[in-house]
């Protein structure tokens, strides 16, 4: 949640100048984003009212060979009618170009509002659009590897290793053999496409009960697609960072999903390993950035613990965390 | 350069809903203001084309009890025609309410974008738009004492000691003196209105070479005019951080404000040590950041070296840096 970088308003300009937008009549560093920095423009191309787009400046984590998959999708998707954001491509046709060593892409901007106490109907509206991404991505002709799957968070936890994590909390000093576990029973086989992978609440936008834009496909990749409808399970069914699971709002993403795409019966049940792989998955991600970020700073990390009991409960309820009540 | 607080959409929502400006459509936290939090806020009144707020949490730094002469300055001004934003009233006609103990004011969005390489136009554009803001503010029937005057920067010099000034800088180690001799010189009789008294130029919004908006006033109060457009001057008139004064800026600046306002006889010949005290009030208050910011987060600093060197410009240069070529 920062600008890494500053813009000056000249080098701004001569950066919009390079598309068909207008010229520029503001812009605002926003507060989004983990991995790059963010500005709300405006361009105005004479009378008429002003156009917004977001322009995005791939600062660390992303690779520049990368950008082909990540705007190319979006433009994929937007074609097929998903609500997520086309790219803005330059004169010369190009999504993305760069500026002082650093690739930056033009976006449209989306309105709405990510719900910070989300509801059944939200849930609901979520499943209904992931479905959508799911099926419409699945002619996506470029690839890109998940990172991020449960052999992958194991090893990142080995990295950590027990005694550390055994000091962020005493039951994490298992949780090796937990993702040992998870990753040695991984399906490999389920119904796949694109995935968005880390669609959490503050990645998507709302108006009303209507998703107006998915957001943030920087860790989209191949993957199972009963996988991201779990992690989009583990991310938006549960209250606050507690462990309080919110089963009307699970029911209702799953209904939603389904109205757009049945789950397969082997997907159906795989719904509780999954939905603990991608428990796991935050727990190793979040472990580690709390592992390397000095207390002092202490304010910006994400506990880990709060995905601990998530999984705790998904392996407890099993079957019961997806079906009605 | 910050967003301080999270602001769930509902809590948003509701807010908005106090005043007369339409549903919620869109809000960002924008990376703007050193003492408080900042959104971008797009709501919509149905058909048409939406319209943009700021919306401002006051957090540390602002004093409660001050919130009414500075919204009051913003209408006072935008009621006279000066380049700044409005307040919005709630529908009980207040110009700030609390959230969570924090007080917030819904506040006219403003176009344009502040020049990161000022040029003379600019700076002609500027000293106009001060000088009519001190000419409207001077019917301004609310009063607030200047914090930051020389004689307060002495006091902060001095709470810092010389030998850790010296350890910023050895030069440093001598500006207590210098802010003694700088204060017991300061004329304290020359004419006086409300004072922005911190228009660097990213609190100056600008379109082309038009001033489309005056911003962030949050250090304006009782003072000498003069004294303010020297500060602007030192501001704006040097290349970058460094000493290199922009002769051409400078001139276009008090050309641009006596076209409004002209100086009188006593202020011209001011003009030298209101810039050298202009310069000891940047030095201060950065020296005093400086030592309180430890070294690990060093990027956020501001170098006092940068106005030391201007201070020393002003001093050698005296009436020269006011007089054409």
């Amino acid at each position: 949640m920062a600008v890494y970088t500053t813009l000056g308003a000249e080098t701004l300009a001569s950066l919009i100048a390079c598309y068909d937008v207008g010229t520029l009549v503001s812009a605002k560093g926003i507060a989004e984003g983990i991995s790059n920095s963010n500005w709300l423009i405006e361009t105005s191309k004479g009378a008429g009212p002003t156009a917004r787009y977001i322009l995005t400046m791939y600062e660390k984590r992303i690779e520049t060979a990368d950008l082909p998959f990540f705007l190319g999708l979006l433009d994929h998707l937007a074609a097929h009618g998903c609500a997520v954001p086309a790219t803005i491509h330059d004169r010369e046709g190009a999504s993305w170009c760069e500026i002082g060593g650093k690739a930056v892409a033009l976006i449209e901007f989306l309105p709405g509002v990510s719900p910070s106490r989300p509801t059944a109907a939200h849930a609901h509206a979520v499943g209904e659009a992931l479905a959508r991404v799911h099926v419409a991505a699945s002619e996506f002709p470029l690839a890109r590897r998940d990172r991020l799957d449960p052999p992958a968070s194991a090893a990142t936890l080995r990295r950590c290793g027990a005694p550390a994590l055994g000091r962020i909390a005493p039951e994490l000093a298992g949780i090796i053999d937990v993702a040992d576990a998870i990753a040695s029973r991984w399906p490999n086989d389920l119904p796949r496409s694109i995935i968005h992978s880390d669609l959490f609440p503050d990645n998507v936008l709302m108006m009303e009960h209507r998703v107006s834009g998915l957001i943030d496909f920087y860790f989209a990749c191949n993957g199972m697609m009963a996988y991201d409808l779990a992690v989009t399970h583990a991310a938006w069914c549960f209250d606050g960072p507690g462990t309080r699971f919110a089963g009307d709002a699970g029911m209702a993403m799953l209904a939603g999903y389904q109205s757009v795409r049945p789950l397969d019966a082997r997907e159906q049940a795989a719904l509780p390993l999954l939905a603990q792989g991608a428990c796991l998955r935050f727990i190793a991600s979040r472990a580690e950035d709390w592992l390397d970020t000095p207390d002092a700073v202490q304010v910006t990390r994400k506990d880990p613990m709060d995905f601990y009991r998530r999984w705790e409960f998904y392996r407890t309820a099993q079957a019961g965390a997806f079906a009605a009540a």
